[in-house]
């Protein structure tokens, strides 16, 4: 790690650190299982609903998987209402695969220095980095992406692209897999990722049968957009 | 109300307070909103995270709505581990829509007598009554869907079915509306199912809008069901 980063990470940690002792008060910290495949989901208020709970019901039914939700507060509405309870204030943990949703509460976190700070040192640590919806444009705007092929939520893509061109930005394409980067289009797309994801990672097999224990219909085709934007 | 549900409700009510003052921590208790369309959607420990999710993803873009999550505790794991917070305990609560999502949990829960005893009491006072994938399980043990068309996950049917002789249990068909209740097929079908629901309650104008905002593909024919079972 260089010392930037380490610096980095290290006041991001503090920050944490701080914030969980005035304001977590229901949660239990305990580190992930060595023997699981590691998954990280950040949340932050007014994050939109079946971004995240898509890919964790499909990511959720493979084997010796354990998921795990951190955020800067304990307890986490969605943009529909609901609350989640995270498991980890934002300190940086090794993951298998770190979960980016999108939603309204993007064009707040955009300008949150602290979270993009930790989003920086996050993904130095995390096998995989997924990103659906407006989620991308957390890591766009903290330069993640920078020379890097992905997508985003069609329906905010004029928002999205206008924050960094030094991505090379798709516009019809319900995911682009660049590598490390995985980022999906708008929403129900972040559930067609999550299964492409397990046909990349334990085969098509196993995606087909969480897909039929789902009642699922996969659109398995990246290219096969409804929402693609013309340019 | 009948003196035999009333009393049944006030059972449920007094056992819920015994549980919300030894267990509610973290909880805000505030009544619905007048003005808004309310959503109650019960929550118990290994309910499926899409069956709870999906639904409130579109459900929670119809303007001026309101949801709320029931349960017997304040914080509720789902089957893929992540949890919520309730924000009321099992108090009978008025609403325009009850939501009783599915799961492995509901294995368990089909023998807690508390919980039907509140289910038979809720549906009383709720206006309509939408479960999903197995939430018609408890719905059909308490006896509530009795000489009424319903349907259930497709991967569960014969565990459903024998539950009860006195629905009537449709095999193919994504979702069953029956007057006061709609009841869904198996996870994703509460999806397309939600969005039903809105063509009804707002107009077909108002669900396409949902949809495209989701970037989804709603499967918006009911007898369109790729895991129908044969009997």
């Amino acid at each position: 790690m260089k010392r930037r980063t380490f610096l980095t990470a290290a006041i991001a940690t503090v920050i944490s650190t701080k914030a969980f002792a005035t304001n977590f008060i229901a949660n239990e910290v305990k580190p992930f299982s060595e023997s699981k495949f590691k998954i990280l989901a950040l949340v932050f208020d007014d994050y939109e609903t079946l971004d995240l709970h898509g890919p964790i019901e499909m990511l959720g039914h493979m084997k010796d998987v354990e998921i795990k939700l951190i955020g800067a507060t304990d307890i986490v509405p969605s943009y529909q209402g609901p609350r989640v309870l995270t498991n980890l204030p934002l300190v940086i943990t090794e993951c298998d695969l770190l979960i980016i949703p999108g939603g309204l509460g993007t064009r707040k976190e955009i300008d949150n220095v602290i979270l993009l700070d930790w989003l920086k040192s996050q993904t130095e640590v995390s096998t995989k980095v997924f990103s659906i919806c407006t989620g991308s444009v957390l890591l766009a705007k903290a330069g993640i992406l920078d020379g890097l092929n992905a997508t985003t939520n069609k329906m905010a893509y004029r928002w999205v692209t206008s924050i960094s061109n030094k991505v090379k930005w798709h516009s019809k394409s319900r995911w682009v897999d660049d590598g490390k980067f995985l980022t999906s289009s708008g929403v129900s797309a972040g559930t067609d990722a999550a299964l492409y994801f397990i046909s990349q990672l334990r085969g098509l097999d196993e995606a087909n049968r969480i897909e039929r224990l789902a009642e699922y219909s996969w659109n398995s085709d990246r290219l096969n957009d409804p929402y693609s934007v013309k340019e």
